[in-house]
């Protein structure tokens, strides 16, 4: 049954009880209700709580429909607003609250992830799948560092993410290096907040399934040096907006002449083809395809995943010099070409088209078709697939 | 005047327009309305907005008025939300908003601080303090890494930030270290979210200011092993309420057993006591005194902010005790022992009774009084103070 408890909530400056009777501050706190939320079921459904007496509609919109729709919240008589959903597949999901139409996380779940314009609240639902490959297990875990470095092509000083894998400080060993690319509107966060690229890589590593790796999570965005929280005064309200970086080879240029020597000269790597990766979802599987193509012999480890054909994105489209390119790359033999989409991607039909021009030319790659959409569910799925098959 | 765009906002699948003509998902898709909130005046007035149609009441509430309190949005015709503050001065405030009671972030402010069950929409003032001392400057920047590491004391292995000064990754020098704790209700992201500590000492080191350091944020919380979406899913539902951690010597001990000795083993540090400092807010500050006080020479340079005398916390408290340690503290000679406090601070009078002690016992110690209260506001400034004065 439901159980609403009327405690206060207590903040940072609240220290003990016995203080705090005769502080003024005590007064002019706000009572808050604590409700459970979300509340994960035995069988894997999952309620979601407000309480918002004050409120007329409450709607929760989130990851575990695909496609995402908003579904309502039943209010009861005290103004707890309540909804459930499932049973489904243990997974990271993410929702929001719609509350008198303002879009709101859940006040009631400290999990929230953080990717360039997203602000979700986050579950994590048991099971299989989060307790052994995107869940934090009790195995040595990497590091992950927020990394400036000097753009030359872009003129400012940017920022990435880069996962060092367990043991990386004590030793002196060099390590192959996976570039790994965001899609529009998200950043350099998104891999790590929505991608849990680090612990299922710490998760891989640990079963012996992929080799250490470091892992670089760069701002595909060339118009901004950062995520919103991390910028300079004067970039603040500099334009993320995703789409119009895909007209440019602004962002591309700058990871091959930038980041890759950056990284190169700052980390232990080995710097080869062979010890080079570059995957990249939705925008970022657009700009792996550009990278790779301009770029044959570079790396030798490619993913592209939830993008295809590009004819209908970027700067006029070149079906000879695209082919000539395909070409070019299947030369330096790239030891993976792996694409994946979801079945119900809106970009699925971008995708067949890709397949059919490669199947054309003869460009060997690897298809994996999945279940769902344009989501990180997805791309959590490929990256825990593609990881132990790189450096091999 | 007031200016209201109504473009469909954009979500990272959404790529092209072109594309984007036929999909489904386009229709899916809620309209929102784009507000410019906040807008910060050349007179450093600060005005929050909020498109609510459907809402009856909103209000904000942010670190800008000190003690905080609610103000009222005033609706127009149109739906817009709106209240204007200030002017301000230079410096960082967050902020939520209560729509029809319900606490939200700011859903046109996608600059969101995250720390213990904090979640926050943030703005940057400018000015001198924030072009100079808190902003994201162009100088070298420090690299900040979430590092895990095992607690033996605590029985876990527990997540911690730590940040590496410019140039560390490329240098063979080994470096001091401060050891930085935050408050109750916070965790180990907090100094970096919110007391912006890379970027002060980045600014602090670029000026010549400060010396190159490390600084290790902890999670002060012995019964969780990091911040909430970062947790083993065994441990997501842990209690975090900080007073309790303060009704034990846990976390203390686990500083001095498992912290210190991994960042000394894992960096390059230079390990002696002349090149190791400890500071505390509040809760933070509580287990400083605790820290030092039972680990004479451990520590030659000792910060306490926020936080005074601590007879009304904890266990027991013995005057004979405290006095013993303090003495047995003097005789180590620590090179400098600071203590920060806010004219408005809730804790005051316990800062004046440590301070009585101190006096009293004839402990060595510099006092710092500013404006405000218990708010990171001050934070920053203590720490922008104290860092010049460290490994001197």
């Amino acid at each position: 049954m439901r159980k609403i408890s009327i405690p206060v909530r207590m903040p940072a400056l609240v220290l003990a009880g016995v203080l705090l009777a005769g502080s003024a501050l005590l007064a002019q706190m706000p009572r808050q209700v604590i409700v459970k939320s979300p509340e994960i079921g035995p069988d894997n459904t999952v309620t979601f709580r407000l309480y918002a007496p004050d409120a007329r509609t409450v709607k929760v919109t989130g990851t575990f429909v695909d496609p995402m729709r908003a579904i309502d919240m039943v209010r009861n008589d005290t103004g707890l607003f309540e909804a459930k959903v499932g049973p489904v597949a243990s997974d990271m999901y993410v929702y929001t609250y719609s509350v008198d139409g303002v879009k709101t996380i859940d006040p009631a779940n400290n999990a929230v992830v953080r990717d360039g314009s997203y602000i979700e609240s986050r579950i994590l639902v048991p099971g299989d799948w989060v307790e052994n490959v995107i869940g934090v297990k009790d195995v040595p875990h990497g590091m992950v560092s927020a990394v400036w470095y000097p753009s030359a092509s872009l003129g400012m000083t940017r920022r990435m993410m880069v996962y060092t894998p367990p043991g990386y400080n004590k030793s002196s060993e060099s390590y192959p290096v996976l570039y790994l690319l965001h899609g529009a509107g998200g950043d350099e966060e998104g891999w790590i907040s929505r991608g849990r690229a680090n612990y299922i890589l710490d998760n891989l590593i640990a079963a012996g399934k992929a080799k250490p790796m470091i892992v670089v999570i760069t701002n595909g965005v060339p118009s901004v040096p950062s995520a919103p929280a991390e910028r300079p005064l004067a970039a603040a309200n500099a334009s993320t907006a995703g789409p119009q970086a895909m007209m440019t080879d602004k962002f591309e240029t700058s990871l091959v002449k930038d980041v890759v020597p950056f990284i190169e000269s700052n980390f232990r790597v080995i710097a080869d083809p062979d010890h080079r990766a570059l995957a990249g979802l939705s925008m970022g599987g657009y700009q792996t395809q550009k990278i790779t193509n301009a770029n044959p012999g570079m790396f030798n480890y490619i993913g592209v995943f939830s993008m295809g054909l590009f004819s209908s994105f970027g700067r006029g489209y070149n079906k000879d010099e695209h082919v000539a390119q395909l070409k070019a790359l299947q030369a330096a033999h790239p030891k993976l070409y792996y694409i994946g989409c979801g079945k119900t991607d809106f970009l699925y039909k971008t995708v067949t088209d890709l397949r059919a021009l490669y199947d054309e030319v003869g460009f060997t790659y690897t298809y994996r078709e999945s279940e769902g959409g344009h989501s990180w569910n997805n791309w959590r799925l490929y990256l825990s697939e593609v990881a132990p098959l790189l450096f091999k």
